[in-house]
């Protein structure tokens, strides 16, 4: 990969680029917990220095950052600014907000941040993602399914639409359907993405079928307990792509962080044969 | 009020007490459009100096400090602290993530920034909103009908639920009321309220209907266009409370935003009447 014009090309086309030189679509977040700033960017480089080999992208959680005010967003800066050239970072910040409002978002993660791609919120609307989807160098996973408990609320709500697709036998379907389908629809610069959880593999292939084509980001491995198999079962596009796995926590807490990430990746790429 | 106890008082009644004091139901909106820091901060100072005698609350939006980086959230930290005593802070942030994560956030927004309330995105359901919720002293508007022209997309959708409450006379009634309906029985603490759009009256009525309750956060009177009388109208309750009416760049544009906001002050108690 030409590291030069990394930051330029395509958003999906830096992380496909990675994920081949990489050998992996293991994504390696960073949920630092340490009590004070400097524990924080420690942790954050301890982590990226073990595992950056092994991954394909890191996705720093922005909320462990700013609750250290603004010394935590200058290390988030720092931590960001650590990650090797060539391995996409995606902001975990789950944003949304009406037009002139996302646009100072994107601006932060993407100009001040210098994040590649960023977690967004589909609750306002398309016109509350365009600012985020405006950049094709830069991409927006669009929350779909969540790995919480409480996810099922309202995500899981059926609900009525007049969609006349073949994806769709009736004109009833779930919330996270109708979002994975319009998402699809959203992806006109191939930079939009969607968040689904782990924990819910029944529902991961309801989202395949809506949104055939989308990169999914995937928590909920590992400390969450979601199901590796059935996950990759359940989301791998027909390419063995389309699936970027996160783990956090089981990465960092492990006594040797290269190792975990190491066997995490080769379980994955197990699976995709 | 008594202003030695009043950041730990029951939000509602921190904002009620203030409402009383101040004979107004106006939220000035802090979106600075500064191009340093400075000019951010100073902008802010000039219009919180200048309105505070006639504003219930005061809302910064996070977007626009975030944009400017670790200084500018320093910058947003000496806004909230040259707010008078005794005036709540809305933090207009829309946040809404797993536990942990927003366990982080509530951190962030109440013990560094020093709000007395943020805004959340209820899209992960209840157990996403919890860290929010959970100290009585400190507010939740959780975002329900938004000010944008997409908001219909998801909001608007008909969903389908077992709720069987007096005020549904069917199984069916869109998104924006199941989450109205959802906040109004997470309200437990007193501390839960609803981001209710100024441009869609009609749907404010039926939100009303369903969560009787409930303060609304009413952004999209003046820039947006939405309509004071039909909004005050539809959203008051009985007791002539539960409306916060927000206004920024009207206010903050003006040539005399103190006199702008004395007006929209007085055109606001002129309909509780």
């Amino acid at each position: 990969m030409n590291l030069k014009h990394f930051s330029t090309m395509n958003f999906f086309d830096q992380l496909t680029g990675r994920v081949t030189e990489s050998n992996s679509l293991l994504c390696v977040g960073l949920d630092p917990r340490g009590t004070t700033v400097h524990e924080l960017y420690a942790e954050c480089v301890r982590t990226i220095d073990a595992t950056h080999e092994f991954a394909a992208a890191f996705k720093p959680n922005s909320a462990f950052f700013e609750a250290f005010g603004p010394d935590g967003m200058r290390a988030l800066q720092e931590v960001i600014a650590h990650v090797p050239n060539g391995i996409p970072v995606i902001l975990d910040a789950k944003r949304g907000d009406i037009g002139d409002t996302s646009v100072a978002y994107a601006k932060a993660a993407f100009d001040v941040y210098k994040a590649h791609a960023i977690t967004v919120n589909p609750y306002l609307g398309k016109d509350s993602v365009a600012p985020f989807m405006a950049r094709a160098d830069r991409g927006a996973f669009v929350l779909c399914k969540t790995s919480n408990p409480g996810s099922d609320e309202f995500q899981n709500l059926e609900v009525r639409d007049q969609i006349s697709d073949v994806r769709f036998q009736t004109s009833e379907r779930k919330l996270f359907e109708q979002v994975a389908y319009a998402a699809q629809t959203w992806n006109e610069k191939n930079n939009v993405g969607l968040v689904v959880g782990a924990t819910y593999p029944e529902s991961m292939k309801l989202i395949r079928a809506a949104a055939p084509d989308l990169w999914f980001l995937v928590p909920g491995i590992g400390a969450q307990g979601g199901d590796l198999e059935a996950t990759l079962r359940a989301g791998l596009r027909p390419d063995g792509l389309g699936l970027l796995i996160n783990a956090s926590r089981s990465i960092v807490r492990a006594k040797d962080p290269a190792a975990e990430a190491r066997t995490l990746r080769d379980a994955i790429n197990q699976e995709r044969r």
